[in-house]
C-alpha cells in the first residue's frame, strides 16, 4: 500500500495518534516517510476537504473525517444500539462502563461512561488494549477463532502489574472458564486498584459482536454483586442487535459459578 | 480536489452516508464518479488498510477509519471533556441531552444521550441539522461571525413544522435574545412535540466551542425548569475546556429573562 498515492494518503492519516494528535507539516512528512513537497500537496487536499484541520500552524484530524468514521457500523452504530443499556448499567454501578470490539489482536474501546468518583481506568474511546489483560479482551478472545487465540497466547504478553496473567497455560484455563460461565472476572490486570466484570454481546448471526464490562475498585468489592447486572445488560444489547435467542446467554447460569474462583481467591 | 488521486480517495469515502452506510463496488464507483477499475483499485487499498471493511459483497466504513476520526479534537476530544457533565444533566432530566459544534452552516452532533422514555428526536451522533431550526444551532449561530449569520439568514431556511421560524427578521431578533440571555429556548422547530433549551460552551480562547441542549416534551413543560441546569452544565464544560472565567457565562442572569417570551407565548 505504501507506494501508491492511496497508500500515501493513508500514511498521512496514520501519522496522527492519540499521543500526537497535532502535527506540523514537517512532522507529518517525517512520520509518513514522504518528501516534504508530497506531504504538502496531500495535506493541502485533505485540509481543503475537511479530513484535516489547520490550527495555529499545526494540523489535526478534522471533523469531516470524524463524521465519515462515525458511519462505521462497528463504531458508533454498535455504540448507538448499546447506549441505553450502558446508561442503565452506569446508573446502578456509578463506576466505569465500557464497550469494546475485537480488532486484530486488540480490544478497541467504542464507549466508556465513567462516574466522577469512579476508579481510574486508562482506557480511552477509540483506544486499544491487549486482549489478555482486560476483562473485555478475555471475553473477545474466549470466543475468537482458535488460530487467533494461539497467536495471542504465543505472546508477547505484556505485564502491567504483578497480577497480570502472562502464562499461556493459565490464560487457556481462564478462557475456558469464561466460555463456560459466560462472564470474565479479572482484578488488578492493568491497574492493581481495578476489578473488571465482562460479558459477551452477540450479533445477528450469533457471533460475539462486542464485549461489555464494568470496572470497579478492587478493594472491598465482591464481583458477584456485578455479574447479574453485566450479564443482563449484555443480553439486552444482544437482543437489540437482533441476536438469535439461543445466543443471548452463555451456558453458565447465574448460580452455577463462583467469580471468586476465577480470581483465584 | 476531484481530479487528483487524493480527491478520488476522498470521493470514495464520501460515497458512504448515513442513509447508505453499505455499498457495492458498482455503487461506490457510480457515487464517486469513478471508472469501475479505478474504484476497484482504491477500494482494495482502503480495505487492506482497514478504512473500509467488506461484509458479504458490500463495503462499509471500517473500524480503523473510526479510530483515526476519533482523534479529531472537535469530535471525541471535546465529547470526552463534556461527558461527565452531560451525564449529570441526563440524570436530572432523563430526557435527551445533546452536544453539537458548528461546521459550515450546520450543527454537527457530537453526542446524544437519550432516556428510553424520552421524547423522540431525529438527531444522530455524527449527523447534521441546520442552524436556524435547532436550539444548539441558534446558540452556535448567535455567536458566529456576522458573515456566516447573513449567509444562513439569506436562506434557504427549511420549514420542518408550522412553528419553524423561517423569517430572517424574526430569527435576527431571536439571535439577539440568545446572546443577551445566554440561552436559547425553542419549541416545535423540528418536531412539534419537542422543546429545546440550549446554552453555549466556551473554549480556551473564549470562543464558543460547542453548544449543549436538553430536548424535552413540549407539552406541559415549563422551560424555566431546565434553564439553570443547562447553563450550569455548559459552565462546567467550559471550565473543563479551560475557558477564561469571564467567558463562562453570558451576560444574562438566571432571573433576568423569561424563556416564555422567547417562545412567543
Amino acid at each position: 500500500v505504501g507506494e501508491s498515492v492511496t497508500g500515501r494518503v493513508l500514511g498521512v492519516l496514520a501519522a496522527f495518534t492519540a499521543d500526537r494528535p497535532e502535527l506540523t507539516l514537517t512532522e507529518i512528512s517525517r512520520r509518513a516517510g514522504l518528501p516534504l513537497t508530497t506531504a504538502h500537496r496531500i495535506v493541502g487536499e485533505l485540509t481543503a476537504w475537511g479530513a484535516l484541520e489547520r490550527v495555529a500552524g499545526r494540523y489535526r484530524i478534522g471533523l469531516r473525517l470524524w463524521e465519515v468514521g462515525a458511519l462505521a457500523p462497528r463504531g458508533l452504530g454498535l455504540r448507538e444500539s448499546a447506549m441505553p443499556f450502558l446508561e442503565d448499567l452506569y446508573e446502578v454501578t456509578r463506576q466505569n462502563v465500557q464497550l469494546a470490539v475485537l480488532d486484530g489482536t486488540d480490544a478497541v474501546y467504542l464507549e466508556r461512561i465513567s462516574g466522577r468518583g469512579a476508579v481510574n481506568v486508562i482506557t480511552r474511546v477509540g483506544g486499544r488494549l491487549p486482549l489478555h489483560a482486560t476483562g473485555v479482551g478475555l471475553v473477545l478472545l474466549a470466543h475468537a477463532p482458535a488460530e487467533l487465540q494461539e497467536r495471542v497466547l504465543a505472546g508477547p504478553l505484556r505485564r502491567y502489574t504483578p497480577k497480570t496473567r502472562c502464562d499461556p497455560g493459565e490464560l487457556r484455563r481462564v478462557l475456558a472458564e469464561v466460555r463456560r460461565t459466560g462472564v470474565a472476572v479479572t482484578d488488578g490486570q492493568i491497574e492493581l486498584v481495578a476489578l473488571s466484570v465482562a460479558a459477551p454481546v452477540f450479533g445477528q448471526r450469533g457471533e460475539v459482536a462486542a464485549a461489555l464490562s464494568v470496572v470497579v475498585p478492587a478493594e472491598g468489592t465482591d464481583p458477584r454483586a456485578y455479574v447479574p447486572a453485566v450479564r443482563a445488560a449484555a443480553r439486552a444489547i444482544s437482543r437489540a442487535l437482533g441476536a438469535p435467542e439461543r445466543f443471548r446467554s452463555s451456558e453458565g447460569r447465574l448460580t452455577s459459578h463462583d467469580p471468586a474462583r476465577m480470581l483465584g481467591r
